[in-house]
């Protein structure tokens, strides 16, 4: 029988809304911290074993219906022979790109660094036959904004990427497309692995100006579905602060599903999106650090939000915080699976 | 004669579109530099000469069309009562407020703590006849963001005032209103020594879900401008990242401007609220760290979304970069300056 989540993602109507969370195979769990006590980030990476283990104890406590592959959106830079390295303070690029020469120092991936990724899939599936597995990647913009800016840029929006946008902006679209043509082989392979649904985050997509998401991000998304061909799974795009402001961009992408931002209104994204793609989110992850009772009143607002026949799928607006307890985690997952999903409006016939 | 900057603010056509940029008397440029490198960040902003001569040098250097006093956002915590410091890495609150009954910690404000902002608004409008003064202040929203987080919340996205919110809603909402009825005085006594304008900073508003945002934030800036009552001057409000998908929440707090975050399409902001309000922005100051060519290609670009007959107020979507060579700031006010404002479509008759 087909899982849950992918029947709601493939638009059918549901008894109950799918819910897994961004980011569940984490360090806020003691299973996860242990194995990190004993491994290195990387390791974890590069061990299917490792990788699965950790993926599965989300499911195994939360009985969420949907597995991520635990990996790291830089894997893929890594693949690609740009140096990376993972201190605690997140990952640092060791030679960041920061010149049209830099560009072509992206070269095409060696699967064979990735390879656990795909074989933890195998192993998550196994283990998993009535849950979703989902693989997934960095959209072109978020994993260029790494390489350019050197590490993560939240605090300074990314402002090294947006000036070499706007200082280059052909080589800018080049490392774009080149990011493109390296993640396409890296999620055909994790679909190859039997992947159900692939995730792209776009987490950085916003911090570019509108004009510049419209003429690059959109497209760069694009080109990484056109590549994946027509047998592709579900995909669902993750955009990030800003997209509330550019759903019609991002729909624009093609994909499946749309993760939505925790400050974006689910009500208005709903009347605008229509049925053009399913909706995934997004309550405020911060929400999960108050009172299980304030997360149970939070989950069922944010719920309410959704339209008579939509089949939502429930999940944060971001990753999970780390200092998150699990039994909060525990709160909201259950406050979905309880949710009464709303009977489609029948018309009475004259 | 009125300044160009009030004219076009007060929705009057101008020769040309009026330029200032936040954050312009900052660390990028070397008389502050200078000015903190004998005192302390706080002995500067309690010194109304000290205040007023770092104010000065981006008019000066550029001649810019307003000047915005020398201040911090948390002076006005420091003056209820809060205690705040001011080491390298940013601003920090003493003791966050972390519960309902810290909020009754925000007491009413001494005007004498922060008497040199008027003072040095005086003196500015005394060496500025013929420019725009602007005070400002936080928004209720983005000071409270600091109160509870304890400091620059930026790269968690201020995720302890989000689970405050959620958690304690009521004592939420009493904290934005003490901080409303204390901003109002603050900006009052700028107002009373000459400025002209006065900016709120809602930098962080749009951190917080949309429903919160409608319910709390809104209605805490409007008592803002309600407390200013009807003699104030104009009021911009720059309502940060967020803003470009909550334009009408923004228009409803009413102000007479509205300053634009980077990411926002000044095109569809402009289609939008009409005539409803003058619009302020947004270059994003990343560009800044480009070339004069791009700087000056940028400005072009943006200044070209402005529609006939619309006094734009020119500035940058964020504060400038404290790595801006100052040059580019120039060449930046150049642009502006030299860009010829299209005339207004004459309908012709039948």
């Amino acid at each position: 029988m087909t899982p849950l989540f992918l029947r709601a993602l493939q638009g059918e109507r549901v008894e109950r809304f799918p819910v897994w969370m961004m980011r569940q195979a984490g360090r806020y769990l003691p299973g996860y911290r242990a194995v990190r006590a004993r491994h290195s980030f990387l390791e974890m990476c590069r061990s299917a074993e490792l990788a699965a283990q950790v993926s599965l104890e989300p499911v195994e406590l939360f009985d969420v219906d949907a597995a991520i592959v635990f990996a790291d959106i830089l894997l893929t830079a890594d693949a690609c022979g740009i140096e990376v390295v993972f201190p605690e303070g997140g990952p640092q690029i060791v030679q960041p790109i920061r010149s049209p020469a830099d560009v072509d120092r992206l070269g095409v991936p060696d699967l064979e660094r990735v390879r656990a990724v795909p074989e933890a899939i195998r192993l998550l599936k196994r283990a998993l036959p009535s849950k979703a597995v989902i693989g997934f990647a960095a959209a072109p913009l978020t994993l260029c904004a790494y390489l350019i800016e050197g590490g993560g840029g939240g605090a300074r929006d990314f402002a090294r990427a947006r000036t070499f946008a706007a200082e280059h902006p052909v080589a800018f679209q080049r490392l774009l497309e080149r990011a493109a043509d390296a993640i396409v082989p890296y999620l055909r392979a994790q679909a190859d692995a039997g992947a159900d649904v692939l995730q792209l985050f776009d987490t950085w997509g916003g911090v570019l100006p509108a004009h510049l998401y419209q003429s690059l991000v959109v497209p760069a998304n694009r080109r990484v579905l056109e590549g994946l061909g027509p047998t592709r799974p579900p995909v669902i795009l993750f955009a990030g602060v800003g997209a509330e402001a550019r759903l019609e961009e991002a729909l624009a992408v093609g994909a499946e599903g749309l993760s939505l931002d925790w400050r974006t209104d689910l009500a208005q994204a709903y009347a605008r999106v229509g049925g053009r793609a399913r909706l995934q989110g997004n309550l405020d992850p911060a929400v999960l650090l108050a009172s299980p009772e304030r997360i149970v009143l939070e989950t069922r607002r944010m719920l309410s939000a959704v339209p008579p026949g939509r089949p939502h799928l429930a999940n944060l607006g971001h990753g999970i915080l780390k200092d998150t307890p699990p039994a909060h985690a525990r709160a909201f997952v259950e406050a979905v699976k309880s949710f009464p999903v709303p009977a489609p409006v029948v018309r009475a016939r004259a």
